[in-house]
């Protein structure tokens, strides 16, 4: 499928979540891949985990991907290309203004063989055991050029993308480092914030929580330590950001304490519209659609046999939700399927035996 | 099963989608229901959609379940207690000391008889057409007592609970509006203020969206004027919380404009703490779990041949996700399987022609 990237030697610097997914992804494409890491522990399990080679000595390689922690890549990417004149050297830090800034006294030379590169995947989890090789399937792959970048160097770097089945979009930095602000960035402070006003609370206040909060703070989870390096390299945006996001919440508390309610719904009703610019599915399925919820039993295989009998019933599942917000694997399970179908759904789980709600 | 109940005459007032959702659900269980609103149109919608009855001339009832928006409860309440000397009279509302305090003049023989309570269930959409019966089903429901509450009263009201699947719970007036302002109503602010940021933003930022800034935003596509009520009810304890988020985020700011690293990350680590308070499964799953991840063809029934052969290969599904950030149903699906069978798993997917993407 792609021809220059198979040809490729790769090096990935850094056996964290990303560097060994993006290791795993390309051994599973039959790409010759090279991991190196500073911390030996760290370099064997990545190794173990995604079939990359440990680097050793001086090999030649062709492209350089720098996925250590955001505080490091520009001294990484400086350092890489002293030791690899020939190769194009990308990263996957989230933020990239302040990398291209502090690279900006680097010879032209070394400019031209620098992308940056930002694959807008994660877990929250981290480390390599969280490793997978289609953590990128679908997801933006931000690549990014620089004044004097080669042509050559940035259509690697978008092949690299595509090789691990990611989209990847062209932006300028500046573009790159204020839409992550946006989207990402200053959503995770808000929903940090948020989530530790739960710290003090009572349990018999935590355990009324219902599937609202748990959605709002679910990014909470994430690494408190890497989170704080991304900011802290994009600061500027995020500041500005976070401090309107802040202003907004004393306006709206400040109407709220005068009684204006009409100003409280129209601050409200904006969050309906800035909810609706979010690209993908809006709402709880069409009319045309119909919800059908089974409570299955605490046994295994439940869920397979669930299924069967949707397809043995020739019901085409137009979505499905598992709730989980019980704390149990097995719970309440909702089938989406059309109008027509929903009782001919509902009979035959019944008749299975299991446990429809109406 | 339920005796008191399956015998009582009951009127919902407010055809809204709670109303009409709990008419719906009693109906389902055999309980005589009646409805009313001022809105005649609105009241033919949810008789029809429910199959309760439109209320007519003066009946006897044993239950009045006033379901309005939270601006009209107090004074319905007042209202039904002289229609219906003899009813038990709760409500629906997501806030309870205000409504006591409104009522806190009727006399002792109306204050016996009423009941607060707090299904807490909802979707992102208003009115009866998005009514189901279940929709209260493993959710909780707040039942609360004034000072003089006949036990009778509130054992009735915890019985209506559990017929319509819910969980009762017992709290007090003021733990109750404390809890909902923690747990429902300041993240209710947050994600929509949040939200709004999203207003005059670039397409080109916006489609960089990815689930994150999705899930913490998602409560932001409610009802904004039914939202300006609730919070309007109980703004004392929501400016108080709202407040104190808006303070820690202008103090995350500064931190982060002063370079503080260290104390960006303490704040990031609390946010941490504050989420895993959340009741219910955390994390991605066990390390004795894998997922499988299949790119479903864009055609139907798709769904339900996948699951087909995940049941003849014997494979226990512990999980099911779909992605649906794309804005098509069918995409990515991620099936969480133990570690020993995603193997078998993958192989009769690829057997049946389905792409699973390694």
């Amino acid at each position: 499928m792609t021809t220059i990237l198979q040809d490729s030697k790769i090096l990935v610097i850094g056996a964290g979540l990303i560097g060994t997914s993006i290791a795993l992804g390309l051994k599973t494409h039959g790409v010759a891949v090279f991991l190196d890491d500073h911390d030996l522990d760290a370099l064997e399990t990545a190794c173990t985990k995604s079939g990359a080679e440990k680097l050793i000595g001086n090999m030649k390689v062709d492209l350089v991907i720098v996925a250590t922690p955001p505080s490091a890549v520009a001294s990484v990417i400086r350092q890489v290309a002293k030791s690899y004149p020939d190769a194009v050297i990308t990263d996957v830090a989230s933020v990239k203004g302040s990398i291209f800034a502090d690279l900006a006294d680097e010879p032209v030379d070394v400019l031209r063989r620098i992308v940056g590169g930002h694959p807008m995947a994660g877990r929250e989890v981290s480390g390599s055991a969280g490793a997978k090789a289609n953590l990128f399937v679908d997801r933006p792959w931000v690549v990014i050029r620089n004044s004097v970048t080669d042509e050559s160097a940035f259509e690697l770097v978008n092949e690299l993308a595509l090789t691990l089945g990611a989209m990847p979009i062209q932006r300028s930095s500046d573009e790159h480092d204020k839409a992550v602000a946006l989207i990402s960035h200053t959503p995770q402070v808000v929903a940090s914030v948020l989530a530790s006003q739960l710290i003090g609370a009572p349990d018999s206040h935590v355990e009324m929580a219902g599937q609202g909060i748990r959605d709002t703070i679910r990014i909470a989870a994430s690494d408190s330590r890497l989170w704080s390096e991304i900011l802290a390299s994009n600061s500027v945006e995020v500041v500005t950001r976070v401090n309107a996001v802040a202003d907004a919440l004393h306006d709206i508390a400040q109407a709220l304490s005068l009684g204006e309610t009409d100003k409280v719904a129209s601050i409200l009703a904006q969050g309906n519209l800035g909810q609706r610019r979010l690209p993908g599915k809006h709402g709880v399925g069409t009319q045309a659609d119909a919800t059908v919820l089974v409570r299955l039993a605490d046994k295994p295989g439940e869920l397979a046999r669930l299924f069967a009998v949707a397809a043995k019933a020739e019901v085409n599942l137009e979505d499905v939700r598992i709730d989980h917000s019980l704390g149990r694997m097995t719970g309440l399970v909702e089938l989406t399927v059309t109008k027509a179908s929903a009782t001919a759904l509902e009979s035959a789980l019944q008749a299975e035996g299991f446990s429809v709600i109406a």
